[in-house]
């Protein structure tokens, strides 16, 4: 029989959502309680959107599936999208780019049905052999993608051979040390940051891109979340950093900011300039390989990004990131009256809370056994994410505002149980938890 | 600067249909007469569908994206799909193979955006050093994606190194020589066959299985234009044989039935029984792979298809097969008056036109000069589709009769000019075009 691709034989257990759900069946099953209104679980997990889409954008989703009954706008096949919304794009995300250096071109702007899709087609164009670094803790397809594409090697216990994880810590407010990324390699960058919620400055990203050309590295730059960004000092794309062109791709998405997960739209932009070391074109081969292995997004999601960029849409997707936003507040208020240092959900929907000395399945089991919250445990994201946990900031607000109140009762009562059995580190006080930084 | 994937520089040109395309652009450029509604191009080309999705199906699609502004209603991720969608097709598309052998279970069916994404998907799965064969002529995808994967080598000139190319022709009645499957190997195979308009038989069909097994090769089977088999005989899935659960994938799409091609939707259905040589599950490994590089199909299509699967759905989804099926008859009755000869048509949408003697390219650029058709040269399929052209089914039905008249009208006088200066193999007479053989 047909050998498997010695890949995946590095790929260690489940990706991490599936692990996490798969652990809160476990839970539920053993649980008769959760199945009960008062008893049941809340998630604060996995990064999906709650929120019905809001009324203008899905009458532009509606329009879309309608016409496609009628004669005049039936379509087929759109390959990399329609070119209305390709320049729709180009203009409302990065017309601004063109205040600091060239502006994106329509023809630089490719559609997509999601970042990671493209995150794993992107892989394609740079193969096995290509270094790759991440942001250590990192959304997880970035280094399984890479595992898959063969360009890591086995697990050696707390990361893959061959990705560099560039540790992004409180101590060093989240940025690495550039020093540390590989030579003619290649970088994923997510900014606001899944999942610590962290986002670069001008100055970093600054600081990022002179490297990225110094070092011979192309950056992925990850802007999924950047329509949370409220500080408008900080940079919403890396197409905003002088010299970006040479060296960076972007890929981003409407399922965050418009509600699309379950839609499924994302664009990824290529500039013209992208060149690999033998000057060959980097967007000449993406739109050869996007041609071979994509046959484009869905044309009525299409019609429904196009709803969500003019004015009426775009203070939708705005009200929509408010809301989420409120909720990530909630949950920051929650864990700093528990004294849990967090940092993240100013500008982004993610909270990343420590837990110093803990494991961080443990404290996803505990806090699923105590207050039955899902959270997602850091170190499912890299070695760096040991101790902390990731809270998400997408539900309803009455099941956020519940899920505060157990943590509060929950955690209290379940940390003083946990400290007598505690296999991690030194036996920790109540105290502990108070963080000494001032996130 | 990083980097070029090395497998990249293995692809030839520009993939098929984005070259077709070029080259109509600049047909369409130098004749200014094309802007005309007279002059106007024609496409008997890619596989793109025309009509308007049928009242009952669009429905389905509309109510989806209706509901996704509904608290009750709203959804995000759905990563495999639906499960009363996955019901939904294990029982309309598989309960018959129940009478054969085990059925599908919905746990083996996986919702995807489309047969060609989840073909791209699939090589993951087994990686560089595959062995590859294909049906020649057959669907760009599986050789393109396969020299992605870094399974095939360099181009040349009539096919890349490590693909074994089984020929299809009239001489063996479009059904390979099943001796030439590469063991240990990977096999594509799609039936009813794009571009040949060939349909295997049961017998043909058993035949495969039994080969594949007794060498060890995994069949990838292309199923998406099975609702277009009219003759009850004809088998419309690989698992309707004995012994396939333990052979064979296969990929399906609503594209084609369904007129989907701009909603994305299919589905792939990777059997419990498939092991590779190392007795890994393949399903176990193809949840892996999906969980990491796919986010899944959008909800608003998955909506549609559940539509398109009830009664009145299937109903449409027949009445729209059967309109591309009357397209088909009138190429076909053109052709034959032509007494050019062709396969395919009665059950496929694709139509097999056979040029004795010609290059492809050649009589697709004296279609398009002299007739204003787009068609699809045959030897973009492979070596063996050389002399050949594939006339697609898609089409208004008025765009259809216009193109049968151009082409009864402007074949017949550009062929006598064209044999004056015919630079492939013997100076052909008109009469050679009349197909001794009876299709």
């Amino acid at each position: 029989m047909l050998q498997r691709n010695p890949c995946l034989a590095n790929i260690k257990a489940g990706y991490l959502f599936p692990e996490i759900a798969r652990r809160r069946r476990e839970f539920a099953a053993a649980h008769p309680g959760t199945a009960t209104p008062e008893g049941r679980i809340i998630s604060l997990g996995v990064g999906n959107t709650t929120e019905p889409i809001l009324p203008h954008i899905d009458r532009g989703l509606v329009e879309g599936a309608r016409r496609l009954a009628t004669v005049e706008g039936y379509s087929g096949y759109t390959d990399e999208g329609f070119l209305e919304l390709r320049e729709r794009i180009a203009a409302v995300f990065y017309q601004e780019t063109g205040r600091q250096g060239k502006p994106i071109s329509p023809a630089e702007v490719f559609i997509s049905d999601g970042a990671k899709c493209d995150i794993g087609r992107l892989q394609l164009l740079f193969g096995a052999r290509a270094p790759v670094a991440v942001q250590d803790p990192s959304y997880p397809v970035y280094v399984d993608g890479s595992v898959l594409a063969g360009a890591a090697g086995a697990w050696t216990g707390t990361g893959y051979q061959d990705i560099s994880y560039l540790p992004c810590t409180a101590d060093n407010g989240y940025f690495p040390d550039l020093s540390l990324l590989p030579k003619d390699g290649l970088c994923y960058f997510c900014s606001p940051n899944n999942p610590t919620g962290a986002v670069a400055s001008r100055d970093q990203l600054n600081a990022l891109v002179t490297a990225a050309r110094e070092r011979g590295t192309l950056i992925i730059f990850d802007a999924a979340y950047a329509e949370y960004i409220r500080d408008p000092g900080l940079p919403r794309t890396i197409f905003e950093i002088e010299g970006a062109r040479e060296c960076a791709v972007e890929v981003n998405s409407f399922s965050k900011p418009a509600g699309f997960t379950g839609v499924r739209l994302g664009w990824t932009v290529v500039p013209r300039e992208l060149r690999y070391a033998g000057g060959e074109s980097v967007k000449t081969d993406w739109e050869r390989v996007s041609g071979t292995i994509f046959n484009g997004a869905s044309n009525i999601a299409q019609w429904g990004a196009l709803a969500a960029l003019d004015e009426e849409g775009r203070r939708e997707m705005r009200e929509l990131c408010d809301f989420y936003l409120g909720n990530a507040a909630l949950i920051r208020a929650a864990l700093h009256q528990l004294g849990i240092a967090c940092v993240g959900g100013d500008n982004s929907p993610y909270i990343w809370a420590h837990f110093p000395g803990r494991d961080s399945w443990e404290v996803f089991g505990e806090i699923l056994e105590k207050c039955r919250v899902v959270t997602t445990p850091g170190s499912g994201f890299g070695p760096a994410g040991q101790s902390f946990i990731r809270f998400s900031a997408f539900g309803h607000r009455q099941d956020v505002e519940t899920a505060c109140a157990r943590l509060q009762a929950g955690l209290e009562a379940g940390w003083l149980r946990y400290r007598a059995r505690a296999p991690f580190g030194v036996a920790e006080g109540r105290s502990s938890l108070h963080s000494k930084l001032d996130y």
